[in-house]
Formats: structure tokens, sequence, C-alpha cells
């Protein structure tokens, strides 16, 4: 993955040398090996750090193109020839920490005396800014796009044309496309839910990725959608996603979804295009739903669906299975009349 | 429906001919009749159009005042005598296409430069506007009413005496009553949620209605009460809804009701006064919920319930009836003891 | 409890006499005997009003510092020898009208023309707020802490050493440790939800207490945390909430506990160290749950649970008892191939 300097500042490479003596770990191979960036165990680069966790039981899926990888020291086994190493009891954490020495958020930057629109940001000329509004520094803004009071554009953030941002809410980390529409208070951006192990105990996970918004998606008033850890969350054209709901980091909604309140979608999740998402349905993490899915109010999904089908209930089964049970519970149930 | 001018502004009438050029779509009947204004299809008055989608096999209940529609090819066999037609694919796209044309709401206006407090809001010399709060033009704030910093008053929007509006709370097309509190991050008059067939996709609905919150009402933070779509959706007085709740467009709650948290009310459902419905209650669209009704926690509603009844589960049923099925299905379940 | 003046203005103490004058209520011993401040029955210490409700039968713990109640008629009986009484008809009501009487909430103070940070808040000079944040009177920001756009801290709410403050976040009556994390949007210390019945009908409860998030707390984006009514809602060191999350007044979260999206937390429930909730997890008020307890997704918890324990399902049980009970309906309701 490559990170968006829009979004992250580099603070300079290390090598393997430099991020040891940071982390106090214990370097194994070529001492001079550049960590230029960050991924995931399988899709990393030449240069990207990636941290692989276990017992070295279970053997993961690594990227042909790994140089450079945090490993507990069970797991050394499984680095493969030629991958320099940091050995480290919390290995994730030790990758949060050598990505913390590499990239810097944009985030909360400026101060109170500075002006609510950046002087970096590109506002159109045919862009409204309501008052109160925050637009920082690198943001775009583009024609016809209107910017609700007291909404927060973030820094770098980019929004196309004929979008509407919401009073109050709040873009970060974050393209959008045209005709974007954010309700109030949507927060859009923010670090994903991911606690990894430090030596003193629970730390959050932090977050180098984005999301992306594409054109005429709607965001119903104080919904969220987390950016990702690494790559992008992703919500496909036209998707309409009501009030209240929740879309994890790393999430990939396809094109036309629709999403009724209080929808919960866990981290990796996909959801196929046209599929139909009713009232509180949840989804647990890396669950794939196929194209124009059907799923029942409250349904809890913890298992793939197969395009087409429509299921409900927790845990959810086929919509029939689902109202067949239903159905024969309670006629078990009922009291006998008679005998 | 009477659209409310507060909050949406007129651009002017249309006629049948001049709508059918503007949405390219074949007139029948009266070239001149006038479009004046919007309706669901029972409600309609003469002038105010409203749309008929179907195959022409269910025949919709339909206003005795119609005068002009817009209708699907197939329907067009219900459009009475003497009544205008405009004939459409989409039709209800057609319409969303005139309503915008009609009425213009009054939304996310001003600019960067402007005051934050409009010149033309009329705020009581004993009400207190917070640092930060933005209250925008033809916007009413009453006696002792307290607006937070960062809180937002929508155009037109009338506010009573003595209430609160928590930080960061937004209020766009709404009348409230006096002594009605939002907490922190309310999201009142936002766009309901619907989604209607365009000849290229899905499309937000727009809606024309308001929300009315009477006397003593009480909102919690970050809930959520949608705007009609047409007509309003309305919170009786003293009601008290808690934290993270969803009241969908054209809800009708009673007087004395009791939402516990998380709880999720469709659209056009009505519920009666003084039911206490408890933490994570779900109600499909459309269902009807008598006077004195209870909910236990985390009810899923689908049908209408009769007065003073008590309901739990999902799919909802009379308590006693839930409770003996769960119980059933324990007994039933465990391990046998012996043989 | 002592009702915090950093929260809470004092308004000068009562008396047994003049408290009754003011309510209207009927006093019973020492008319000169102080009122200077609140708390629940079991907790009173002297001077500090209590209510007590209900029809007398059922006898409730008293604090044996107690020394004046508010009482209804019919459980005067209870009232031990030697406490000053008020007889009320509807005796929680008059105890807020005392209440109200003796403090005044420091909360949505200040105007428009005031400045967005106060003169009397203190501003480590190595914290940031960023365009657009309010930091009210008394406010206290500590070393490294960043405030970000918009967002709104309240009157005497202290916030430690590099704690991020996201968004358009709310912060009032609350105690923030160091290195807390509060994503956009989320609300801490509106008030919790509490309805009394007064003469006139439903009325909110008014709350006197706090909201203390202790050291490296993390809070997702629109969660909401309430501040308690007597006493405070904890959250104890290194747990991490997730976004949409409800915790009511007075609940006590343990260290490193983690909660996940939609998690909703009734008055007053305890949950102990390191306990896992999943997603959509409801806990019914006054339940307690011990250290290291693992909740699935979408579990609803109306008992205590010992600790260590692994339950689902709603009403929750053991996991193996509901999975088993799943599985048994899925075999009996199924089909029968042939016969």
């Amino acid at each position: 993955m490559t990170v968006d300097t829009r979004f992250y500042a580099p603070l300079g490479a290390l090598t393997l040398e430099t991020a040891a003596a940071l982390t106090g770990t214990k370097p194994v191979g070529d001492a001079s090996a550049p960590i230029t960036g960050l991924a995931a165990l399988d899709q990393a680069k030449s240069g990207e750090l990636a941290f692989l966790e276990g017992d070295g039981s279970a053997k993961p899926a690594l990227s042909p193109d790994l140089s450079v990888v945090v490993v507990g020291s069970r797991a050394i086994g499984l680095v493969p020839e030629g991958v320099s190493a940091l050995v480290a009891s919390h290995p994730r954490y030790v990758h949060s920490l050598i990505a913390k020495a590499l990239f810097k958020p944009r985030h909360l930057e400026g101060s109170l005396g500075a002006a609510l629109v950046s002087d970096s940001a590109r506002v159109h000329i045919d862009a409204v800014v309501a008052p109160g509004a925050v637009v920082s520094a690198g943001a775009s803004i583009g024609e016809g796009t209107r910017i609700g009071p007291n909404a927060v554009i973030g820094p770098g953030v980019q929004i196309g044309r004929n979008c509407i941002i919401g009073a109050g809410a709040s873009v970060y980390f974050a393209l959008l496309g045209d005709r974007v529409t954010l309700l109030a208070g949507a927060r859009i951006g923010e670090t994903g839910f991911g606690v990894l192990m430090g030596p003193d105990g629970a730390e959050d996970a932090p977050h180098f990725g984005r999301v992306i918004l594409q054109d005429q998606v709607t965001v119903g008033a104080n919904t969220c959608i987390d950016r990702g850890v690494f790559g992008d969350t992703i919500i496909g054209e036209r998707t309409k996603i009501d009030n209240l709901c929740q879309i994890a980091h790393n999430v990939v909604l396809g094109r036309s979804v629709v999403l009724a309140a209080f929808g919960g979608i866990s981290g990796s999740v996909r959801v196929g295009d046209g599929s139909m998402l009713g009232g509180r349905v949840g989804i647990a993490d890396h669950v794939t739903i196929g194209e124009g899915v059907s799923l029942a109010a409250s349904a809890g999904v913890f298992r793939d669906i197969e395009p087409g089908e429509t299921w409900g209930g927790t845990p959810a089964k086929p919509i029939r299975q689902w109202m067949r049970e239903i159905a024969w519970v309670s006629k078990q149930a009922a009291p006998r009349k008679r005998d």
C-alpha cells in the first residue's frame, strides 16, 4: 500500500538498524534494509514493513515482494530466506511504533488564531462555505458544493462537485466524488476500532488508510464511516446509507447498496452491488455478501452469503428457514387445548 | 399539504404543459392546469401534484380534490375523469423533479463571511446564544432559551421559550414549543431515508415537510428526527427520547411516550400516548401502536399493537407468549439427564 | 455525595422549613434542619437530602447518617426516629425541585460576543486548540493535548496531557486523565435518561454527577457517555469503546474493557476488568458483569454474570446453551425427508 501523503506527512525512511534501535527489538538480516512504508503481510511491496504474529503454527499468506517484517520469536521460522526481520514480543505493537515514526497523520492541525478556512485550501468560487465551517490546509471543495454550518473538512480532503456536507459533519482522510451528500453529524474518516496488545496493555491500532465515497453516495445523519488500517474503506456509486449506521475500517460496499438505520458493518466486510440491508442489520468482520442480497431487519450475519439470497435472523439463515423455525416454535410452545 | 414557505422558498407555479416540457413527459388533459404544490395521492388538493406508481392492478385511495398527477403508463386507466396527468416511466422521480422546480429548501445558506447570527433572526433579549452557535435567517429564539456552543439553528426555525439546545446540535425545518430540550449532537429535521428509482438508478427522495416538537419534549444526545416527506413528523408533549434514537419521516409519537436508547421508529409509524418503549426497540414502517403499550427491550415490531398490550421479541408478540416460547425451547433443548 | 462545585454552582443552603415553603410540602421534625446537599438514600450524609418513594411496604436500605428526607405519605412510617422529613405526593419530583434550588449546573454559559476560549480557561502552552473549538470558563487543558475543530469543552472540565478531542465532540461535567482519545462527535457528560413523575406528568430527572475517564480511555465517534445522577459514571484505564455506543448514568466500566459498536450499557451497570463485549450488546440497568466476561455480538443481558463466563443471545445465557438451543430448533423445525 502506498500511504497517501495528502493525509499522512512522511517523516523520512528508516533502516532495519534504526528501526531496531527505536523499538528495542533484535534485527535479523540486512541492517541497512530500508523501511519506507507499511502494509499487510499478503500485500507488502519491497520496503513496506508488515507484521507476523502468532506461535508459528499457522502459515499466513506472504506477499512475494515482502522484504522486511516484524515477527514474534516463536514465528521466526516462517520468515522466508532473504527477508529481513525485527524480532519482538509484541510484533503488531512494534509495527505501530515504526508506523508512527514513518508517517504523521495530518489531523486536528491549526490553532485557534488561524482562519476557519485555510489559505492553502482550494474552494471553488461557486462553492458555498457556511458560517462556522472549518476547511483545513490542502483541502479542495468543488463547484456547486455546499459545506454546512460548523462542518469540518480535514487537511487534504478532496470533495467533488455539487456535494452537500451537512451541519456539524466532519470529514477526514477522505476523497469524495460528485453529488455526494452527507447529512448532519456524519463522521467520515475517523480511526477504526482496533485494539492491539502492547507491553503495558491495550493500545489503539493506528490507521494509515482513507475513505472513498464515490459519486452520488448519500450518508445519513450521525453515521460513521471509519478509514482503512492500510488501504481504503470504499462506498460505491449511488449507495444510500441511513442515519446512525456504522461502517468499519476496510469495508467495501458495492454500487447502489441500500443500508437502513443502525446498520453495522464490521471490518473488511464486502457487500455486493444492489444489496438491500434492512434496519439494524449487523455483519461480522471479514464476511462477504454477494450481489443483490436482501437481509431482513435485525439480521445478524456471521457467514458469507451467495448472490441473490434473502436471509434473516440471528445468527442469520435463509429467510424461509428462519420463518419456518419461528412458526414451528410458536406452534409447539402454544398451550395445548384439551388434551 | 401546504408547503411551509418559511422553510421552502416558492419558485413559482407551473402548468401541466410547462411541467411536461421540463421533464420530457407526455401531458394528458388540460395543458394549462396549474401545478402549485405537492401532496400524497390521498390528500392532494386542487393544484397539488401527486404520483401514481405501479402496474394499475391495485387501486389506491385518491383524494376527491385531486386535479393533477404523474402516472406510469400502465396505471393510466386509474386516473379519474377530469384529472390531468403526466405520463412517465418513473412517476415518483418525475414528481421529485417538478417538486424541486416548485420549491427550494432553505438549507445550508449563508457564506463564510456572514455573521454567525443572521440579522434577520429574531433572538429574544433574554435568550442566550453561546459562542460558535449559528442562528440562520428568519429563525426565532424565545425568551429564556439557551443555544449551546456550536449548535446550528437553520433558516426559519421557530423555537419557543425556556428551551435548551445542546452543544453541536442542529435543527432544520422545525417548530419547537416551550421547554423543549435537545441534548448535544441531536439532529432535527434532516432529510428522511427515501430511495426512489430514476432512469439512471437510485435517487434520494426530496422532502418538503417539517418536524414539530411539542412542549417539554426531550431529545437525547446524537438522536435523529427526520422531517416529513409531505407533511410533518410530530413528537407529542412531554415525550422523552433517549440518546442515539432514530425517528424517521412522518412518524407521529403521542404525548408522554418514553423511548429508550437505540430506539428505531420507521417511516409513518404512529405510537399512542403514554407508551413505553425499551432499549433497542424497532418498529417497521406504517405500523400503529396503541396508547399505553409497553415494548420489552430489543423488541422488533412488524404488526399493529392494540392499546395497553405488552409485547417483546423479534418478530414481536405478546410478552407471555414470547416468554413461554423461550422457556419451552430452553427446556426441550436441555441435555437429558439419565435416559 | 459531595457535589463538585467546579460543575455545579452552589446557590446557598436551605432548611427544612424553607424547603417546605419552596415546594408546598409538609415538614415533619426539626424546622431548622439544614439541607446542604443531595444523595441517594443509602449514601446520604448529614445534611444531604434523599427521597423515599413507594407505599411503605418495601424497606429500603438507609444510610446511618441520613438526617433529612422527602417521603411519600404512605411511606412515612419508614422514616427513622430523629430524621426530619418533607411529606410530598411526588417525593422524587420535590427532591428535584430542591436540588435545583441548591445547585445550578454550569452549562451552555457565555454569550455570542464572548471569546471561543474563555479568559478563565487554563490552556497549556503546548496544547493545541483548533479553529472553531470552544473552551469554557474554568476548563483546563493539559500539555500536548489537541482539541479538534468545533469541539466544545464545557465549564470546569479538566483534561490531562496528550489527549485528543475529535472534531465536533463535546465534553461537559467531566474529568479526563492523560492520553484519553475522543473521536469526532463523542458526547461526554450529557444528562442521563431519567424520567420522574411530577404533578403534571413526566419530567426529566436532574443530574448532579460527573463523568470520569481514566488514562488511555478511547471513546468512539458519536458515542455518548452520560454523567451520574448523584455520583459518577466511571470508565477505567485503557478501556476502549467503539463508535455509536451508549453508556448511561452511573455506569462503572473496569480497566481494559472492550466495547464494540452499538453497545448499550444501562444505568448503574458494572462491568469487570478485561471484559470483551461484542457489537450491539445490551445490558439492562443495575446488572453486574464480572471480570473477564465475554459477550457475543447482539447479546441482551438481563442478569448478573460471574467472572470469566461467555454468554450470548437475548435474553443472554451461557454461550453453549444458546448455541445448543439454536441448533436444536434448526434440527427439529427442518422439513422431514420421507416420513
